[in-house]
């Protein structure tokens, strides 16, 4: 939540962007790059809207990391995708190594496509890789009268077994969206660890320190300079419980579809040629198979108003439902703009001139 | 893992039950309640299998409020449960309020038998009852050669939303379990609160205080007195992130099934006489709809061996994966019983004699 609120607070001095505008750039970039036009518009279309929904660590902040690795020959940018397992309800998509929000995006309209008739769908990815926020895949199913499930491998391992000092995991995220009727959808929208690594990466770069509980050094003691997050590794939520579900999640979303985990991922902040193999799955469930849409968005709308009319704990300053602030700043993004930072700023311009296209206008 | 050992380590002072004896007298009890001995047959084989795998609060220890629910009416003995939706990957089944391990026992049987044809099956309640512990569901695909997948609402509020002191969330419990080749398979069984309220309840009966970071109460300051667990309540795991995920768990697995959840949900330790109307949801992946079983049980034997062998964080005892503890206590008391303390042994000898049936040979 604190994370949540620097967000937003950051706006005020921030100048900002038109999520069409940075969708256009995001797009032209990608093209210019070599990717044919109509992946490039999907992978924009999605990045954007990693932006407008506040989820600043996976939007266009992660564009020059996706060139450099394009350019360095770590994206198939002519990908041949293709299910290599496939039943009623499931499938196994190979992304052939194609950006990760273009195998995503395909793995979720067969998702949805076999819940509609299954009742459920559940697409497994392997050489697929870093697709942005969980959330957005998570969300696609709402549209169709679904819930959705997105599970994911992280593309670095930040975290040892719970005792240990062997970076073994990631923080392997999972979000769930329930559709509501005259309310935002509930969207959870979670990392294993206390906090993602790009929210350490973020306060570095503002030169703040880390709360106490986010990471700790090899000796075990709470780590707050986030410009020293390479000696030290983030923690679980739960301490065990936490580390037990970026297991499980890792399981599902790669051993399971033949992707990468444990000691094989690849670090794709310090390699960006190998082929990361990344693995995330995604679930969509059909409500209608279980009840009628107008009666679940009905009880759904319901929660919303028991959770946020419970009396408050003493100096708490309301309650907030999962996917509220990214509601929130979603209206404020689609209005208003997306902040963008003048280091981003000076990093997209310089993009930008290296790939030959015009800056953000 | 401190709760676990503290389980372990009272085995060593108290007199042992064999399984086979206590799996006896728990479906005597039943069969003297007036249910019908085939499900008293299935109800006591799940209840000792919970006590054999170390659930202590999930076994032979609930037979009393079991028994004393059946006497007030609260249980329906005679239950007509019916699929009342169904596609070829899901179900939802009506338990019309049977015992909860009956339900659950043929939910998830359907789930695996739509999981061989569909890859996956995902089966939700309503009208069901407490269950025990979500692991033993969550394992039950896995000698088809399935991974298994829990998530129920809990049988009582002990939790506020986040930053709310209203108790509208229960410990809403996940439990995943998937197959290994040589090892034991990996079972994660979780409570999304930092502690199960059964664990509260068993310090107070031992007079012990709780650790900090379980329970607060209504001021929001640590609560530490296990007997005072009425004027507080649990937290969640990871803050914000716990409470999310027990909304979503609730939602998956009451909401959507038309179960209780949130100001509906029925206090059973306290209401024994009213409908509870327990949702669960479980699902069941057939491995081989997305691998040869071969490869995925030694990919999982793989993982085992790196979480096994990762350096250990200096004060550290081992590193264990979810189930491996459940696994060694499993062995233990199969070979050399179920410690059953005095308390226990007392309010079971008292049942006995109730129900007019021998106690515990």
């Amino acid at each position: 939540m604190t994370a949540k609120n620097t967000e937003r607070s950051i706006s005020i001095d921030t100048p900002s962007v038109p999520v069409a505008e940075l969708q256009r750039f995001i797009t032209l970039v990608l093209t210019a790059t070599g990717m044919p036009p109509e992946d490039a518009d999907t992978v924009g279309a999605i990045m954007a809207q990693a932006d407008a929904r506040g989820a600043d660590a996976h939007g266009v902040f992660r564009l020059p990391a996706y060139v450099k690795r394009i350019r360095a020959g770590g994206i198939n940018l002519r990908p041949d995708m293709r299910i290599v397992e496939e039943r009623a309800a499931t499938a196994l998509l190979d992304g052939d190594n194609a950006m990760g929000h273009l195998v995503m995006k395909r793995a979720t309209d067969l998702a949805i496509e076999k819940a509609r008739r299954a009742g459920i769908g559940w697409v497994g990815t392997r050489h697929s890789n870093h697709a942005g926020p969980a959330g957005l895949y998570a969300r696609m199913p709402l549209v169709h009268g679904m819930i959705g499930i997105y599970m994911a491998v992280g593309s670095a391992n930040h975290m040892p077994p719970w005792g240990g000092i062997d970076m073994l995991l990631s923080t392997n995220p999972i979000a769930i969206a329930v559709p509501a009727a005259s309310r935002p959808p509930i969207v959870l929208d979670m990392a294993t660890t206390t906090a993602a690594y790009g929210k350490v990466k973020a306060l570095a770069q503002r030169g703040q320190t880390m709360p106490e509980g986010w990471m700790v050094g090899r000796d075990g003691k709470p780590l707050l300079d986030p410009k020293r997050s390479d000696e030290g590794f983030l923690l679980p939520i739960g301490g065990a419980k936490g580390y037990g579900l970026a297991l499980m999640f890792g399981i599902l979303a790669g051993t399971l579809n033949g992707a990468a985990f444990g000691r094989d991922v690849v670090d794709f902040n310090k390699d960006y040629k190998s082929v990361t193999n990344t693995g995330q799955a995604v679930l969509a469930i059909d409500v209608t198979a279980f009840m009628p849409m107008a009666q679940f968005e009905a009880c759904i709308d319901d929660i919303w108003t028991q959770m946020k009319s419970s009396e408050l704990l003493p100096g708490a300053g309301e309650i907030r439902l999962p996917g509220e602030q990214s509601a929130i700043t979603y209206e404020d993004r689609m209005r208003d703009g997306v902040p963008v930072h003048a280091e981003l700023r000076a990093a997209l311009d310089a993009l930008a001139e290296s790939v030959g296209v015009a800056p953000i206008a």
